[in-house]
């Protein structure tokens, strides 16, 4: 193996990685404009809603890692489209928090398991070590590009927060009743009623 | 293992290609600000520049795999700000081709090094057989999200197609002046002046 060879297995890589999230991207919009959503406004919707107090467009552009521009432009569109409201905070009418309409609230319902079966369905041809694998070969790449992004700052600690707190979402998310049910019928599918749930990692 | 941890690890997998790619674009839009450019123009840039022939918006869209709505509004940007030419096309007018100007050469030719110094630096974690392994997770996911969106297409084709296509680009890049002195430069601080040049897999 030469330097040479070394060098243009990070370009293969970096295409991959564009092409990956871009494939995704698309597979994702498909699956979800039937529920009149796009991928952003799905992410922006589910950041919204998992968050316990009111959040601020600040805040949703942190936890989506996009610029505030983008988000504030997004929350624009999603506003126009009744998905969205814009609320002033009560202790400081200086900062506007954003809150979920109805119809968002039914426009989530409906897209979560399609979301979620799109999701299990694309990864369905990668074992459970696989996937570990390649989540674990991820992590040196994001490494550096949050050392890259955040000068000086405690990555190490980053990743731990951030895995705690996705830890956090999932198991919200577990506790959806249409994902109690599907685990319900897979369970008693394969005459294992009484099987305890397994815990998140 | 249970099904349940199958499942979460695909919402894991999911969360980390986001992450990935998301903070790939912000380091990149960061690099290439000092010259101008943004990641998207970088790599609409690069995809203009390295085809053979005058090239459609249709056709940057198809290699980008983005919709021609947002790679059209991209286009238009950069017209403004003086890196495209759109000009008609001599055989058939209703055809309009994009351009590279002057302005755009130049600044690709100042921005390829950061950018291909970033994706060295970005991944410099990786060992070669790390990187081989990514790449070849990754290929299964692909196969997948290809299938979703291209129902009934010839996915090994399209695959082979791509990998194909990346060699040859991958090629005519190592065939820059630059990146050939950095080379030559790095065989002799290493006394290995007469190594020949590995052959791109």
């Amino acid at each position: 193996m030469t330097d040479r060879e070394l060098e243009n297995l990070s370009v293969i890589l970096w295409r991959r990685v564009y092409q990956t999230y871009t494939r995704f991207k698309n597979a994702i919009d498909r699956t979800l404009s039937e529920y009149g959503l796009t991928m952003d406004q799905y992410l922006l919707l589910v950041t919204v809603k998992s968050y316990d107090s009111p959040i601020r467009i600040t805040e949703i552009a942190g936890f989506l890692e996009r610029s505030t521009n983008s988000i504030s432009m997004l929350v624009d569109r999603m506003v126009k489209a009744g998905l969205l409201r814009r609320v002033r905070d009560r202790s400081d009418r200086r900062v506007v928090n954003v809150f979920l309409t109805s119809k968002a609230e039914k426009a989530l319902e409906l897209a979560n398991p399609p979301f979620w079966e799109f999701l299990q369905q694309s990864m369905s041809l990668l074992s459970y070590k696989d996937r570990h694998t390649l989540a674990s070969l991820l992590e040196p790449l994001n490494y550096k590009l949050l050392e890259y992004l955040n000068p000086g700052a405690d990555i190490e600690g980053m990743l731990k927060t951030d895995a705690k707190q996705h830890n956090n979402r999932l198991k919200q998310w577990r506790k959806q009743p249409w994902l109690a049910t599907r685990e319900a019928k897979r369970s008693s599918s394969k005459g294992s009623k009484t099987r305890p749930p397994a815990e998140e990692q």
